[in-house]
């Protein structure tokens, strides 16, 4: 009943910093009863309670989450001012106090672990008993006191966790991905296209099922691998269409119920001010609160870039084995010892990071899916494990395209000698035979080369092949097609805006 | 040498029935030597390799695959033969068995295990073998001859089984989900928003974390189902777009070489009016033979259905649980005896089977993203197992709409008194209280309630709330919101031209 | 009430071949009334509705699962007519009937899909009608009267689908895993254990991170195969204590109602008897009734043979790339033409095959594992996607192992010029150097041969090195260790009985 | 060298405080060069290295790890100098700070990202360097130098971190999961089993397919869920056998170059001396440090507790879900207010937290596996990976069974109202006459109650069932078998000790 609190028109936002000055243990209270907290923490009863009764492992809600919410609430206090639901002071402090969340100057408040109820009520309860009690401290009220500004009536108003947490997942994983990660795989992918460009000509051997192919160019091979990573950042970004939706004006099941009419689609424009993001209120709220179709979605985004990069590091890696006993047609930089007990060692560690980072990407996206499967009738109750690994994903994966970037792409070098005489010895370089003789003869030819151990061209002319045609013919450089026309088509295609 | 074999200009098409009217067995040849074949069949050497040597098990190489690998020898005989590089009486014949592999009529003669070479050669060497001996038939030539049409030579002309087969793929796996998968989809979606629409009016206990919540009305449930199916239907389908670009033209490792210049964009646009789908060329022939993300990013979007589908089989059984000791708020329709033992037992058995399907399609989505992750330099050699289970996934995910739809959405009734008495029951009513007297007491009265096991209106007149106050506020239909506009929106959604 | 029954005294087994020499329909029917099945079949009303009600892509439940339920029938019929509640003609029928059913001879009467009834009542009913009728007919009875053999009152006597499907299963996966895949898995040990043993002595470069390091034996690395490949079969087989407890006896929800004392027990024996494998009662029906965890762990441990095996044929087809540009260690037997394009190209596809096989028994593990956590209350519905899942993988598994050893192992030589190649390039011989000269001034060597390109011994004596004491420390040979120990130690844990 | 060092025989270890006493920053150094270091940390060139290019997210590898390499590093310390490879003084103080690692009291000096070299290097240097350093420190020395204390000649002496990293890794599992998961899982099942014991007497409903069903006892009910737990516990502990084989020994490749004889067997004895756990040596170095596949035998063990629990988990809101439109059976402790804006709310949070560990612990596991198998020659490169997973998998499942078991299950209560309002109602009781009746008849009778809506009785008189022979028959205390016998057997399972 805010209408009610309207006795109260004194009320002055005051300049206080963030702190509470006090030590030891302080009251809060909610409908259980009392519990003492740290006198030096904002957050009140549940968040304790939730403290206590879910201390599973070390794994804490993620940062990015509650500075989502911060907007969420922002925009809810503006709303409700707007809607004459909550007075301009409370709106002010309330409006300040999640501005201190948004940029992080509220983290330390924020401790509560993953593993806590399905809904994330929790989190959201964190969220308001923080803000409600920094906000009545800026007002020149005592903290516990619920007063001047309530948790649930004024910081919650209009609002319920079923609506507010997947509101607040759905703009946490956005601006995440959208800010960072798929900043960081295309400047990967640029760092990639790069190499690509410089090393358009020079032919190398082509290997299919790890076996010797016919010739191609370096640029053409590196500009696959770009085309791969923008090809699947693309599919990333599309993926971000659907959690530009959010749920808020469902408040518990759906329905609306106890937020005026309006209230959600309100949010939701307010927000879009906030974050510059373009959002869209959920056409349907039961779908938006029942699933989390969108963020598994998005999931699978993150795990289309994760495959694509398991094939490129381990191609990378495979091209730089050796020194001597490897392909080694790629030379990485060396950025530590390699070995505890092998002097000069050099192993490609970006690249095994890089892997390991992807398969964790890749089994963290099959949790977000099982756990997506499983709601039940108006809620997900699944939505803490999966805003976690979600975030946790779009993190790593990100940052190891940072990494390999700095720290391996860039200053990878070319082994020429290598390269060229693994393209002198190969042998299916006959395959430009076979339109000249046929398949069968052909065939015949490069496996005589083979269990005689001589080059292919001895094992044509002793075949019978005229010299001058099989040089003719047989010529790596004229069998790599137009490199150059490749190499820029791949750059057009990574350079496109996506559909 | 094509050119040499315009020496036969005599060559013509005869009217000769599929079958070879042989028995016993036959010799073919490959580059290996001799193999005998069974006389009854069209395929050769390579073939029949196969079938030796990875009888592994019994999973067979599905024949959509076939069939779309159909459509490709046929373009790239049409193309072949307007660039002067196959004759018309061979491209006729090469043409008509390619029909015949279309629509089904050699499927026995595609015999090849799932387990084989990772390209997929020896399943494109089983076209070629098969469509080679039939079209040599069709012109008057002996099986086994490999002439007048050879299997490399002709029907494989211009091509590699590594651009072709990942063609093939994409093409099987684009006409599976666009033709059947995402019309059985939208088709139960379709049926489940009828239920919406003729219940939009019921009202009912809303349950979030399993326990009571809020009331809602069966429509507003039931569109939330169909609105998620139908978002999981978009993405789905929006993740076509990536497939409907082909390898062909790269050949060997995706320069081109051995195919004429532009012969992969003038099969491409030969494939386009053969199957009315919009193909186009992949942008990079390196990325789309060494990876196969466009097929992972397929698979996601058919678990994305799976996931979705999950939900909501789970919420039908669950609902029409009981009789006696269940929910029951739905009457399931009795399709068979439930019980060897317990007569008179019915269970949701198609509810059963489609979350059997769903966690097996979200089980081999994993490994099409496990298997997509490990190509390696110019080629991703886990091309069957991917291809299998993308199209058994499509299959039996579609069918399990199919049958769901028709075996227990359609004739499913409400159990009215039931769901009456759920209402009337409910403490979460007390919600509405919350505006007016504050969570705080709201609260309370509901732990009344519950504790002393008392209806809601007899906890809150005893805890001094006025009886009018309470029968004005506390009025369940008042409690849902709007749900003819709810459920018109999710119709005006599930009806909308996707994006 | 079968006693009532033994008015029939003067039924005797005839001896009629199956079959039941009738063409057209038949009409059958259980409790919800009559339905017409193909005259031809043994089947009866509920395996027909089924086929109706689950057509379901074209996946059929695997045939062993009904070898292993004629063992259950069979048992039961004796168990039964030894405690006087099934007379004896009744009884040889039904056992004549389920000795035909182990063996295979009724296959084709077992046509249901895997999509069905969570607790595979269907299938269950399938065997008891199937069973009635073939035993009716045995004692003179007209298909479909359900006399003189009832479906469920003689056939399912004393039994419930909730007990005897998952005593089939652990049957059936028992008898699969045990006398298939286990002998398959430890037959390709064997076959690499005698490479090992062979090659005991062929020193070459080891690598570690894809990169040169010291030097091993051949023998030493394949004996690591080996050893690896029992480890995960002892796994296996220590997995199959747990399914060797069966839950038949505990009827409907784990109680045993409808079952005299003792049943259960009495049935466990008899089925020892009849199969010769060591089982054992559950000692909680209602955990094996509920849950199929057992399954889950056999699941796990086919899972880790996989996984060994995905490193081992990596591992081989690596060590056999090139033949020119890549390691080329091993020539694997050429089993078939590797390219449609590429003459003479020789693949690796056993390897793939392996590879591809494994990747999908660790994805149906994990379909294994989600079903396998799904269970309610007294029962898991989700058995059939279960099983079908394990037995798969199993005949799959274990099918490649026999091709690749076959096909591959047997007939796989060493390319020993390369490996000699390799040895004497290898740069990581001067770990040998480390312990005389210390770990930094060796390091400085390896990197100053890296850099100039020549080889540790010239970088060493420019490094000041004394040659005589380098070719005495620097002895690949001196540096394996003891290759005949290793190898003879891994005879031993080999062909130890496992714990 | 040790030997020549053997010339400072003058080392003695000092008592000195852990702490640097220094600001700024140190030169550290390695074959790479010289970095600066944070002068109040112990760690060297390669941790501080590390610490750059890793910089992914914010995953650190566990401290359980680092505490398992300081018994690796004094048992090896300790065998040296028994050998005469390492002077009395060096051994103490290496012995003295690994001691200071083993308690955590070092924790702070192991910083590294999970994403690191996959052979775990990086984290054996940082061991390394930070031992030494202290080491240096207690014998006078100055940090940085190397000396008297080298991280590589003396810390790492006789050893690679290919085969240490293992071997702690092993460890760190064995202990964590030996003293803490299982602990913890059988205390669980212990708390369960109370509770079966405590209403061993109270008949239930039970359900299938979750329709009703015959009924049990809760007693049964529960005995089964704690026979489940004690299960997957002892397969959990089976698992342990296999990773208490080590690795070390083997040190680069696995042939032991470097270590003198019997090293690795004299470290394990050692280990086994100060750890008390039964350890072993690997029986194949090869297959020890090539592949981690008793790593993924553990998480497969881990995954099997999720598995039971999951369903547990689930069976617990399911029967506590209502109060008044669910099933609540269940009374489930209230820990915290369950809804901001659904006031009295009280929701199963203990078990939906419990669901979303164990599709964590799912998931994880996968991705365990995956990591498993991608091993490459003589060096599995996934390990940190894995073990992060294991020991993250290990930890969050343990502290998930406290939590449950202290705050939901100890104070959990039955709404025996409800429980017997729903065996009065059931229509499976029919199942009883059904051996009376025959099955068909039987099951009119039940379809006649659930289409009238009366009870069993009323539909069985009508249906001319005599009322004194339906009273003695259908008796739900009668329909239970023998709950006492059941649950008496439960305990004698769980008490057992493992096979």
């Amino acid at each position: 009943m805010p209408t009610r609190r309207k006795k109260t028109p004194e009320l002055v936002v005051h300049d206080i910093a963030i702190g509470t000055g006090a030590t030891g243990s302080r009251t809060e209270s909610d409908s259980l009863g009392d519990v003492q907290v740290p006198a030096d923490r904002y957050w009140g009863a549940q968040t304790q309670r939730s403290l206590v009764h879910f201390s599973i492992g070390d794994d804490r809600m993620p940062k990015e989450l509650y500075h989502a919410y911060g907007y969420v609430k922002k925009a809810a206090a503006l709303v409700n001012h707007a809607g004459g639901r909550l007075d301009a002071a409370r709106k002010d402090a309330i409006v300040q106090a999640a501005d201190e969340a948004i940029c992080g100057r509220l983290d330390p408040e924020f401790p509560l672990f993953v593993w806590q109820t399905g809904s994330g009520t929790q989190s959201n309860m964190n969220v308001n008993e923080v803000l409600a009690n920094r906000a009545s401290q800026l007002l020149g009220g005592r903290l516990g006191d619920k007063s001047p500004v309530h948790p649930n009536d004024h910081v919650n108003l209009g609002q319920s966790s079923n609506d507010t947490f997947p509101t607040a997942m759905h703009l946490a994983t956005l601006m995440k991905v959208r800010r960072d990660t798929l900043r960081q795989v295309r400047a990967l992918a640029e760092a990639v296209m790069t190499k690509a460009e410089q090393w358009v000509d020079v032919v190398k051997t082509g290997r299919t099922h790890l076996q010797d192919a016919t010739p191609l160019t370096v640029g053409q091979e590196w500009s696959g691998w770009a085309v791969q990573l923008h090809g699947a950042a693309d599919r990333l970004e599309d993926s971000l269409h659907a959690i530009s939706e959010l749920a808020v004006g469902g408040t518990a099941v759906g329905t609306g119920l106890n937020a005026p009419p309006g209230f959600g689609d309100e949010v939701v424009a307010t927000l879009s001010q906030l974050t510059g993001e373009a959002l869209r209120p959920a056409p349907s709220k039961f779908a938006a609160q029942g699933s989390l179709d969108a963020m598994v979605s998005v999931s699978a985004g993150l795990r289309g870039v994760a495959v694509a990069l398991v094939k490129i590091a381990n191609d990378m890696r495979w091209l730089a084995s050796g020194p001597r006993a490897g392909l080694h047609e790629l030379v990485l930089p060396e950025n530590e010892p390699g070995s505890s007990i092998m002097p000069g060692k050099v192993n490609p560690t970006q690249q095994e990071a890089m892997v390991m980072v992807c398969l964790q990407v890749m089994g963290e996206d099959g949790i977000v899916a099982a756990a997506g499967s499983q709601g039940n009738f108006e809620l997900n109750a699944m939505r803490p494990v999966i805003i976690d690994n979600v975030l946790h994903s779009a993190t790593i994966l990100g940052d190891a395209c940072d990494r390999l970037r700095e720290f391996s792409v860039t200053g990878v070098r070319l082994d020429r000698a290598r390269i060229d005489e693994f393209v002198g010895a190969s042998l299916m370089l006959v395959t430009a035979l076979s339109p000249v003789i046929g398949y069968d003869k052909a065939s015949a030819i490069a496996h005589k080369a083979d269990d005689e151990g001589v080059s292919l061209r001895e094992a044509a002319l002793a075949s019978g092949i005229d010299p001058e045609e099989f040089d003719r013919v047989v010529d790596p450089a004229a069998m790599v097609g137009d490199p150059r026309r490749d190499v820029a088509r791949a750059v057009n295609v990574t350079t496109a805006p996506p559909r």
